[in-house]
């Protein structure tokens, strides 16, 4: 069923992946022994409660596991890898299933070992801005913490829901504050992770400098939990700061979004908090699908729309800040229309309209979805020439984070077929790495991409990869057949 | 000789380490390959340029080498790297040699490899602020140069006259703009780096996102040359703001200079720059020692001092804001007295002083520097501890970017002596550790602290270093001695 699913969405890729004979089939011992760690209520045998941890939110990938295990601390997530290390039973990892690359759920009967039982904070520094808590919690639990003591997560995703800080950890999630907090790589100050062999590996400090020998942390982060099951996380939160304004812009041109995009960098400055960009196809997708929603700019139809956000401590003086840019950028052409929300009610709908654009598309049909790192000067040529090569077989949307060079490309039919896919790959992943782009910015590479590293990764770094993942999970039994090329493990 | 110094220095910890006898030892065949790939110029035999390299800038740490490369490239790098791991030669990484732990130097005879001729700037992306360079750069000359285009290095240090970048990034400099842009583990995009068998690891782009496989570029970050010589490098720079102001308070205790600390993260929010702190020793210090330079705030004697920079795009709110700051924070109990520089000369003025504490030590004889993270509640209750436990026989000194819980903690003696040095060590460093703190902060552990490791790090993760360590460079010839204690090699 698996590789099934697999053809479906992805074609000749994902059905050249064997199960690998070297993993061991689950039996009643190994039940019995998962019982015997974490009681009748942490091993789900229930057909249900496994279907829906089999299978990814967007339906494309289905695995078959036979077994979900709840851990509730790390000592048992501990006993867990170190079992199945020694049996060779294959393990996912499970955050809230929120990916879009297939990295959480299984490929074929992997155990999954989900980390939602581990969901409590455990300290918040108030002076310092410094969150300790278990891997399973909800991001926007812990947003809501947080902000309660006056401070922000230091990213905030669409998904906030149900992703939990483990894997938004594990897969280095970025999302919308990243232009003005950076990368999880900054934000993370310490971590606790265990091992294949169920090695606790305890770097969980809560120091914003620490330099002492190397900084392993940064291995598990990004690394898709092949390398090691985050179970505890420290993280640096900002100051929550009291005003925020939202503007929603339309140019007429791409060039115009770029110069504006540096305009608003030097102009904003300090409190420029997003920029975000979406062409009116996206508009259009989201005034069609998404319910309650208005376009802020209904008066006409424009090619490209952009929302802006400042955070700062002053409210009026941001306000007037952002009113004289925008009308700096209209008298210098490079915004056509513009509104700045009145109300959180009013900001509200313009971060619907961007933060909707991905629950909109999965309501057409198929949408193949790209997530690229492309120099900014080029990053639309690519939404363009797809456009060109699909015509009237699809619909193409470019949006994503303009700020930070990176495009989502979502790519809408009415159902997945392999003649439109072999119009779509190789070209995309070709085009990505011949402008020295990334083949996925944010999303990671999952099993949707794990054969196609070498777009965006030399050999040498390949093997490097390879070499430390035989190291630190000799076995394999963390997450396969995804982030690595079956070739080189 | 070597030996000799180091045990005047630290006592009996250096005196332990004995030549690796698996090292070869150069002869003249070595030399003339050299010449064959670096030409004459590139090979440096003469004593009196070797005696520089040899030692650093402290006069604390002096090896024994005999040979000084000066490669122009990275395939001379990675040249010199694949003859030295074949023939088992040692060599050490060279950078602007400004450490303060002994990282830079040999130790016995390993050869210097200076990065100091690869000194080109290669690019710069002036939308978004994307700056590509050779390894040899100096910090202040990238600093100048991306100013120019209306950008800053997302770090500064006083050494940045003389370092290079490659050295900043091997060893994870701090510096003066942490508290705003965090540590280069966020702002720099992407490395090239030779590895110890010469293969040439390409990491180098310029994108802001990139989650395609692990990010190897973060374990040479901080690994202070020991896992591969960084060649080039790509780091991101914020865009330059235009106005900075510059503060100088004082603070009666220290329960205050923490409640000032958390009011200027509230209220100064998003222009807060910089955050650091002194006590009364240091300003006496630098009163005596530097020259041409003026106490802010000579009307009394204080025991602390504070140094509070902002960084906005608007001179004149950003200046009434700190103002307001200011007057809040007096009427409000927490400083004493204050000061906000008036022109560009005054805030040098105070600047000068908070960069000059480490060159006014090592003024007055003997000066042992520790570099410590501990959570901010606790920071200055080792200044008092040691005070206590050294009475007369030293002077010490508390200072550091309190915004990131980071203490500069310096002993003034006379002279260097075992007993004095027995008081301190190893209580300065079982004290960090009983409150989970860092015993290097931002300094590194170089060849100072190398056996110390396990005050920060748990066995199991030095374990890994040493597992990586030992993948990565299996012979060891990277900078020996340093980073990791013997016994785990």
């Amino acid at each position: 069923m698996a590789s099934e699913v697999q053809k479906r969405t992805f074609g000749s890729a994902a059905t050249h992946i064997q199960r690998n004979p070297a993993y061991s089939e689950l039996n009643s011992d190994d039940v019995s022994y998962f019982k015997s760690i974490l009681g009748d209520n942490g091993v789900v045998q229930d057909e249900d409660r496994i279907a829906v941890a089999n299978v990814d939110w967007m339906g494309k990938y289905r695995g078959a596991s036979q077994l979900l295990l709840l851990p509730k601390n790390t000592t048992e997530v501990s006993k867990i890898l170190s079992y199945c290390n020694t049996r060779r039973l294959a393990v996912v990892p499970q955050g809230g299933n929120t990916g879009l690359v297939g990295g959480s759920v299984p490929v074929y009967d992997e155990v999954i070992v989900s980390l939602a039982g581990m969901d409590k904070i455990i300290s918040f520094d108030n002076v310092n801005g410094i969150l300790t808590s278990e891997a399973g919690c909800v991001l926007e639990n812990l947003s809501t913490f947080v902000e309660n003591e006056g401070f922000i997560m230091p990213l905030d995703l669409g998904a906030k829901g149900s992703c939990q800080i483990g894997g938004n950890i594990s897969t280095n999630a970025g999302g919308l504050r990243f232009i003005r907090y950076g990368s999880l790589h900054g934000n993370v100050l310490g971590l606790e992770v265990v091992l294949a062999d169920g090695t606790i590996l305890d770097m969980l400090t809560t120091l914003r400098k620490d330099n002492t020998g190397y900084d392993l942390k940064h291995l598990f982060i990004g690394s898709e939990g092949s390398l090691g099951v985050v179970t505890k996380i420290s993280v640096l939160t900002p100051a929550k700061l009291p005003a925020t304004n939202v503007a929603f812009l339309s140019c007429n041109d791409y060039t115009s979004c770029q110069k504006l995009l540096l305009a608003a960098r030097r102009n904003l400055g300090e409190i420029l908090s997003a920029f975000e960009f979406m062409d009116h196809h996206c508009i259009d997708l989201a005034m069609r699908h998404l319910e309650g929603v208005q376009n802020p700019l209904p008066a006409s139809q424009y090619k490209f729309y952009v929302l802006i956000e400042t955070t700062g401590s002053d409210e009026s003086y941001d306000k007037t800040k952002l009113e004289a840019f925008l009308l700096r950028s209209m008298e210098d052409g490079l915004v056509s229309d513009g509104v700045i929300a009145q109300d959180i009610s009013q900001a509200s709908n313009f971060w619907r309209i961007r933060e909707g654009i991905s629950e909109a598309s999965v309501k057409v049909g198929a949408v193949y979805k790209y997530d690229l790192s492309i120099p900014v000067e080029k990053l639309y040529d690519i939404v363009e020439e797809m456009r060109c090569r699909l015509g009237d077989n699809a619909e193409v949307l470019g949006y994503g984070h303009l700020g930070d060079g990176n495009l989502h490309l979502n790519i809408l039919s009415s159902k997945y077929d392999d003649s439109t896919l072999a119009q779509i790959e190789p070209f995309v992943y070709e085009w990505t790495s011949s402008q020295r782009g990334s083949i996925s910015a944010e999303h990671g590479l999952g099993l949707m991409k794990a054969e196609k590293i070498h777009y965006s990764k030399s050999p040498e770094a390949v093997q490097l990869m390879a070499s430390i993942k035989k190291l630190l999970d000799p076995n394999s039994i963390l997450n396969p057949y995804k982030v690595l090329p079956q070739s080189v493990l």
